[in-house]
């Protein structure tokens, strides 16, 4: 199998491990963060302890906080940051670079105001000639199996088909199996969307209902998402896939996702702020919700679970009031 | 709401809680065992033991062991017993009936060597005129949820558009949500298949596996029983809705399933028919598996998941290495 340098931007749990398998397939892994102190940590400890507890990462990740240094070290770019840093991100990263570059990314979120995907932020501020082609990496993969090298399964999407080709043979190893895909609009739109409904199924969850309710709130949930992306353009076959369904039942029937366990705190009583603040981390599910909810709107697309989720994190509804009106419907046709 | 007089076939554990929720409804609901102790039990004590623990069941239910007086009681039936005993069982009712009966059926399988489905069953051994319809309830729906009157939706499917509205209304309640749909072919081929998945979903974790193996498995078995259905005249969105998707998510998080628990013995080391033993009910997953492969077969239908399964409850391969290769086919397109 052919090396490649590749550089990974974002230290957070997702971007470490990818970096880690990346290295674990013998590449040339650079590791960018803008925290020294956590640079210093994973290039001396090989621990990235606020991120993954009781991880060791590989000890062939070179670790930066200099963004210069990074972005020489290679061509192939990971971006794995959150969806409100991209925009600025890659406009620093356009003014810097000098040759083309492949983008891969592994976030999962809309643009606030602007509702746009990923991968057209990229294609936004990218020179065209320094732009050698954008693939979104995406499935279900807790961080926290893949660094056990518990058997994991993703998509590699992108329009061009070599490009992801070459994402599913740098990351294909025995446990990390790479499908690809030509629908990046639809794996997209699954990975951002599906958050909604993991701060749904949370809520579910924190509020004492059983596995029967999360399962029709998972189902009702997929074919919003799936209506949704319909309208941009989206497969609906992509949304039967890990980008979809996969990722919608490891959200739904896992703990580990932050978006879950955000709902869950919602739905026990604590304020939509109180339990982002608990979480800790960037709860990719608020931003999303907003912003398909306004696109929804706009468009005027049915999307009833959206709306109530909508409702509840900006405090116009209680959860335990608004996720029971979200089952609670007149009986109708199913399909 | 109108009341009607139901009588339920088979005591099992989802018999009883499905007589029970109609018995909520306020209707007139006769529940029929074979079993003359199990009947007076529930009559007098108001439980189920065998399949049901700490659960008290509607005391206004009518538990009688006389199929007479079972078939005598009212004009709808619903059978809820496993796939195996329903010719019989519909051939006796047929010798005995004299007027038309409407037939509903909560039962997930196939029969065995004509790989025949339950409403062509019930189709063959009833005369025409005897036969008001056949209606198919299913869903992701654990009973131990349901008695608990814990959030549920289901679907009733059926050709005729007046059968399933009559089936949505004697079920629906503020816990119990029910779905029509006028694909019987694709809801009852969506039960018994996610049977096989819920087998493998159980071998999966037996063996270690944790969420994202599980849910790549899901994701792929949701693709082989959608295309298995499509060459039996299902539609696919009946696959992405509560007794496709629905169904699989339910059964795949969960732990009450009994055939994702003999799976789970399966992977944890016991042989196919030590883990049979320990679950100690009917499990559906094997027959079904049994008929689908063999379809498969026949009709040259990619299967790979059927595939390994069978070979596994056939002892031809030991589920350790059968599991494995059920992933480890080469990185390709995923559509």
């Amino acid at each position: 199998m052919k090396k490649y340098k590749i550089t990974v931007f974002g230290a957070g749990s997702w971007g470490s491990v990818l970096a880690h398998v990346l290295a674990e397939n013998g590449h040339e892994v650079h590791l960018w963060t803008r925290n020294a102190d956590q640079a210093d940590e994973i290039n001396h400890q090989h621990t990235n302890k606020k991120y993954l507890t009781d991880v060791q990462l590989s000890a062939d990740l070179k670790v930066t906080n200099d963004l210069d240094q990074a972005l020489e070290a290679s061509d192939i770019y990971l971006l794995v940051i959150p969806t409100m840093g991209i925009r600025d991100l890659v406009r620093e990263i356009n003014e810097k670079i000098k040759s083309k570059k492949l983008f891969i990314h592994a976030s999962k979120g809309l643009e606030q105001k602007s509702h746009k995907r990923i991968s057209t932020i990229i294609k936004e501020e990218i020179d065209a000639d320094k732009l050698e082609d954008v693939v979104v990496l995406s499935g279900p993969s807790h961080a926290e199996e893949v660094i056990k090298r518990d058997l994991t399964t993703v998509t590699a999407a992108s329009e061009n088909v070599e490009s992801r080709k070459l994402v599913q043979e740098i990351f294909m190893n025995s446990y990390f199996r790479v499908y690809t895909n030509s629908d990046l609009a639809g794996v997209e739109l699954g990975g951002a969307l599906k958050n909604i409904i993991a701060l749904g199924s949370g809520i579910t969850v924190g509020l004492g209902y059983g596995d029967n309710a999360r399962a029709a709130l998972i189902t009702r949930g997929l074919a919003e998402i799936t209506r949704f992306g319909l309208c941009f353009g989206a497969q609906e076959s992509t949304f039967m896939g890990l980008s979809g369904v996969g990722d919608l039942v490891v959200t739904g029937m896992s703990t580990h996702s932050r978006n879950f366990k955000c709902g869950y705190y919602i739905g026990q009583g604590m304020t939509p702020e109180e339990a982002v603040e608990k979480v800790g981390m960037v709860v990719e599910g608020f931003y999303t919700t907003k912003a398909v909810y306004e696109i929804a709107q706009e468009k005027n697309i049915d999307m009833p679970i959206t709306n109530a989720i909508y409702q509840i994190i900006t405090n116009q509804v209680e959860a335990k009031n608004a996720s029971l009106d979200l089952m609670k419907r007149e009986g109708k046709e199913e399909a």
